[in-house]
């Protein structure tokens, strides 16, 4: 899947942006503070972590979303505002009123979110000079994009953007999606008043200047989140922090009111939400791959899933792939204490484009060749387990001692 | 807890043992094929890997300790003879039936294992071929125990020893045990029988010269198992090979048939297997520490244990540890995402000796002497969670660059 690249016209309409550098993050001039305002109230869905230990900004944003509708979407990078008590509550209300008074908007209508260190005091002082300037820096260009995508990033090596265009009885309706990822993840959302439960260090803002109802938004957003940014994992620890959420303010007005365009409109989310997500499984702390673990032919879609999250959480698979070693072994040791029924006889594994172990059997292969074709950006493992029809893709990437060396001495 | 040391009077009677050089490991000359014999049949009780990959010697293994009595133990390192398919049962078979014949006892009273590669067929010329020199080996002195060990380590960088001596009935009982460790340790096993399963790459050979029934035997080895190895946790990898054997041979004379025996027994046969459990994960692959995490004040065992085993398994926690990084925030952060209930809000957290977090609150501290408290081989974190009196203990160890190192390019 080629990547979407931005363009003026893939932004949405009635949006604007603002990226600037509070002296939150330990660099000098790092891009700390992020805004989006919508020029209207827009109606919202939230996926949240599933951590007992949350956020104080998530507490805030949770009732937001199970409410009303948004302004605006601020962000902090380089400091959670978690494990922070009633300080870290009020420093939320506090910034909250401040952005409101300089938007013009109702208190409750600004969603918060950090993401960053956890159990220091957000630096007020900072943070509210940097409301200041974002709010005085709000623009559409694709220059403020990147300035917000820049701002909400943490130990991220790249901005995670992705936008589409899709035609919504003729007329053009814009999906911009901008997320955040990098260590802390094993997304686990759950979709505010949705009815399944899911588990990540991530955020993830997704834009669009469609209108629809609010049941509809958060149908298509709980299907969307549950098939890509849940579908990641980088370490396995789920964040205090982790927010994602679906904004449509409906500037295009173009509504999303019938079968036909609630298809056309779910395809275009869908892969903005699977081109974020793989980014984010890309720039994982310390990765040098992309990795897709591809599981079919189970009992069912829910096995399929165990087996591909056992696949990519073993750290013994995640190493191998980092030194390139088709050790097919551990594939399949993964497989079997996933808790997802998996029959090693039945099963056929292939690493990239040859086939290691077939129908229960290891199947001679040249482990140079295999090597060579797992030094590469981007490394599939299929296991065909030869059940039934369940399947389900899960992504993730290589560990590396740049994540020992990123994560051992972070916080001193 | 001191560690015990290996004297001559702690070795039990009626045992022989014996570790020789096979070929099967890569390295000319290093020991990998261990061999251990009872001079009259022995109870046994196994703890097995709950993997639904299982190697060929488990099948084997769990048969015999379902059933009877055991006279050989056999093991190999280097080769792990899982996914190995028919070739691998009869491979095993062949091995049974040639130590049988040289021993003098039934093919079903040699009790197989190996540790080492997934997915290569076993060297059987060097297996056999090793089964001769470690028959003519056999011993009962210290130099022999100690080849025993060494035989059946593969990436471990020591042997693994615990004995006791304990007074039943004014006779002396031995209980001697032997273990390796190192990687793909996150052992859940179930004890044959038992009512409570559970899950490690883990070897443990603990004997005993008391006499006990089968069913004293098997809770006993439960109980041990399951407070103990069952509690060690190096890389959340569940291995195809765990096995774990408790075997009692009868040779002193002393019955374990009361109430105050079963208690000696008890407290001697936890002590043993405490040791080797902390020496398992003091020297899991790349650890530099040996981590104890202690939980109480949950609300039962089993939230305590799911909390432990969160902070004990998080990449953060283990990465936090290995750069002495006092960084509190992922401790709580992991307590959270365990599954185990957990109040932030009620929860005290000490690192060694520095009380971080109380009762929901940061606790100013110098990192730079908790920092170098953590500089130490042995850390301890206690959480207690300030509900009720659940309690448990987990060992791990801190996640480095030699862990990516030792496993990047294992088969390669």
């Amino acid at each position: 899947m080629p990547d979407t690249k931005l363009k003026s016209t893939l932004i949405p309409g009635g949006y604007q942006f603002a990226g600037v550098a509070a002296g939150i993050k330990k660099k000098a001039g790092e891009l700390d503070v992020g805004l989006i305002v919508s020029d209207k109230p827009a109606a919202i869905s939230g996926a949240f972590t599933q951590n007992t230990v949350v956020a104080a900004p998530v507490v805030f944003a949770k009732d937001l979303v199970g409410g009303g509708t948004v302004r605006a979407m601020l962000v902090n990078s380089g400091n959670a505002n978690a494990c922070t008590g009633k300080q870290g509550e009020r420093d939320v209300i506090a910034s909250q009123k401040l952005l409101a008074k300089k938007v013009g908007c109702a208190v409750g209508e600004v969603m918060p979110a950090s993401t960053g260190i956890i159990g220091h005091p957000l630096p007020m002082k900072k943070l509210e000079s940097g409301i200041g300037k974002a709010v005085d820096a709000l623009g559409d260009g694709i220059g403020d994009v990147e300035n917000f995508a820049k701002a909400i990033l943490t130990t991220d090596t790249t901005t995670k953007v992705s936008a589409v265009s899709v035609s919504i009885g003729g007329q053009p309706v814009k999906i911009l999606g901008i997320a955040k990822g990098s260590g802390m993840i094993a997304p686990h959302m759950e979709v505010m008043r949705a009815a399944r439960p899911k588990h990540a260090t991530m955020l993830a803002y997704i834009l669009t200047d469609a209108e629809m109802p609010a049941a509809a938004l958060r149908k298509l957003w709980r299907d969307a989140t549950e098939e890509t940014f849940n579908r990641v994992t980088v370490d396995r620890d789920t964040s205090t922090n982790d927010t994602a959420v679906l904004v449509a303010n409906g500037a295009s007005g173009a509504k999303i009111n019938d079968v036909e365009a609630t298809r056309k409109f779910r395809t275009g989310l869908e892969k903005v939400c699977t081109e974020l997500a793989r980014k984010i499984a890309s720039d994982g702390e310390g990765a040098s791959k992309l990795v897709t673990v591809n599981v079919t032919g189970a009992i069912s879609d829910e096995a399929a899933e165990k087996i591909a999250r056992g696949i990519a959480d073993s750290l013994l698979v995640k190493t191998a792939l980092h030194g390139n070693d088709p050790n097919w072994g551990r594939i399949i040791a993964a497989a079997g204490a996933s808790g997802g029924e998996f029959d090693p006889n039945l099963a056929t594994l292939k690493i990239v484009k040859t086939t290691v172990y077939a129908k229960g059997k290891p199947k001679p292969f040249d482990p140079k060749v295999v090597s060579k074709a797992m030094n590469a950006k981007e490394v599939a493992l299929n296991l065909a387990c030869g059940q039934e029809e369940g399947a389900a893709t899960v992504w993730t990437c290589d560990l590396s001692k740049d994540y020992i060396t990123i994560n051992a001495e972070y916080s001193t």
